[in-house]
């Protein structure tokens, strides 16, 4: 018998935002890997593509044409998740086990750049202020609209992520109902704001900087962290210091303080294995079904896959599907390797 | 406004073993599709490969040697995501945001069969019967461990799925705790069970078999399906007629029929893209706890993660993470095309 320690035993972690345990293996980063390689592309993109549809004064699948934009660029998906039409339903009361409801909804697609070559960390950061303004915008609009209650603002970015062109964009999804995980998200945010009037990121990032061993960068208004509970090998999450419920209540401030801290974390990613990183990333913000919402924090989660080189990642596959998520190395560990990067891009370096 | 069609508007339905919803977007299968081509193997394997770990008589990374085995062959995972030491540990009250606790558990690796090349749909059910023997014989044995309250059986099949040897094999991870998923569907199951003294799956399936249009294969004893709320384009799901709430309360008749189902349904996967299917599978069953558990259910889940050929994969990506699952085409036509393939496996066909 033993005490228990962190750093080497293997354990469970509880994840507070949506109320479920993730299984940690510190010890397992050191098993052989003789599996799946992934394919990385180390070709050199044109600024310019006249095959791509994203980029600017091109013909889009639709047979439209992109405008010369100069900036951030927003369009309707042509192949949409969600359709606007208005749908008669009746529910059906009857139907234990085959509950279903239309669904109402938009998605939108958006360039972050002119640029076919430019990814987030190695654009200027008045550009990246940019695609904050547009976020902003098209949360409000979209928000505006009647039918839609949530918006999702998220980026899959490189093909390991199911990302089919490399020209840097995002999506926004909105819709009329919160998807399953936020609204797991907003229940535990709510029920800790009702018990404590603050919320739950206010005092968890007041919690974390008090710690430091999962902070990897910190600003005036913005924190990067490696959650406590994060699932993937390197997963981050920035939160904002004040509790500010949704990106069209930043100050002017905070939007350049956001902006600076998106381009030093994407560009640490991005030199961890000398690689344009994978991931997912989104934003977890207020709903818009016009309430209050003082339970929300601003805070936008990345989901990168990869674990030991440029081209081995995590699978999350027959355990983590059937039981619980597992990890290989710590939280903590993660923290510290992120925290020593540097916050100059490997491809500035080589040029 | 139009009437709701469930086979061509966008919905959401809902997954009563876990209370999640999914959004199901019918008319989305014919967007077109650029991004990541996974790698197959069409290399033919031999019978037995020196190189293997898991091969009979040959070396694995601890230096030990397999037996010359000839059905199938059980031992310790040399990597383990869990330790069986005991630890101690105080659990800390004060921490309302690291919550942590040590995980006891034990890792297993069971090769399916002494033949390096055989996977499930290509044995004869005879050895797929000494599969079933020795997962039961594994469920009873790790369950009588003290410590042990729950034995994960599930099965990565194929690289894009995690998996690092072709030669076929599954795992048993056996823990303390309820992982998340099962103690999910444990809650829900216990509550249906509880209000209407009948397992939900028991009318589950008979609804399912009135329906009809999501049944797969049915047999005396069992019924493989597309669930309502499948999340993956060709999940599936085997279900035991009976309430029979753990693998070890089969009757001899029950596994047999177990066996055939698991060859049906398996060859039909290959044939779909005449290709080696790549899946995750595992059972869910009564945890081990020592109580009677008469809410639980025998069945066994398949996530298989091809889309639309042996190459191209749905990802589960930015708005299933931060969203919820999506899903490209509908349960129903799923199920209609699995019905339709045939049982007799196309490699069989070829030679
Ligand atoms: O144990 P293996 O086969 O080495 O590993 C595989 O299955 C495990 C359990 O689902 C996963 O945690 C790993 O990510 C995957 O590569
Ligand atoms: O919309 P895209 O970029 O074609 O598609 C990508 O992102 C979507 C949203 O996360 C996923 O549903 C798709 O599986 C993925 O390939």
């Amino acid at each position: 018998m033993k005490n228990f320690d962190i750093n080497e035993d293997p354990h469970r972690r509880f994840n507070p935002l949506i109320n479920e345990w993730v299984l940690v293996s510190p010890h397992r980063a050191k098993r052989p890997w003789q599996g799946q390689n992934e394919t990385i592309s180390t070709e050199e993109l044109p600024k310019y593509d006249p095959t791509c549809y994203l980029c600017p004064g091109n013909v889009r699948a639709n047979g439209l044409n992109n405008p010369e934009y100069e900036n951030s660029f927003v369009f309707e998906n042509d192949f949409a998740a969600m359709k606007q039409d208005e749908i008669i339903f009746e529910d059906d009361i009857k139907h234990t086990f085959f509950k279903a409801k239309p669904e109402q909804g938009i998605s939108r697609v958006v360039c972050f750049s002119p640029r076919h070559d430019l990814t987030l960390p190695e654009m200027e950061i008045a550009d990246i202020e940019n695609i904050i303004k547009t976020w902003q915008k098209e949360y409000t609009d979209l928000g505006n609209i009647k039918y839609i209650n949530h918006v999702q603002i998220f980026e899959n970015k490189g093909s390991v992520m199911g990302c089919s062109n490399p020209h840097p964009h995002g999506q926004i999804w909105a819709q009329s109902s919160l998807p399953t995980q936020v609204e797991k998200t907003q229940i535990s945010l709510k029920s800790y704001y009702d018990k404590n009037k603050k919320t739950l990121l206010e005092d968890y990032v007041e919690a974390e900087l008090k710690a430091g061993e999962r902070i990897v960068i910190e600003n005036d208004h913005f924190v990067a962290l490696v959650p406590f509970w994060a699932i993937w090998p390197y997963e981050t999450m920035i939160v904002s210091k004040r509790a500010v419920n949704k990106i069209t209540n930043f100050t002017a401030e905070e939007s350049a303080a956001f902006a600076k801290i998106l381009k030093q974390l994407t560009t640490k990613y991005d030199n961890l294995f000398n690689t344009s990183f994978p991931y997912s990333s989104g934003i977890h913000q207020s709903p818009t079904d016009g309430l209050e919402h003082p339970e929300w924090h601003f805070h936008m989660h990345f989901y990168p896959p990869l674990l030991r080189s440029a081209t081995v990642k995590k699978f999350m596959v027959g355990y983590e599907m059937l039981g619980e998520s597992q990890r290989d190395i710590t939280p903590e560990k993660s923290a510290e390797i992120l925290r020593q990067l540097s916050e100059v891009h490997y491809k500035s370096l080589v040029k």
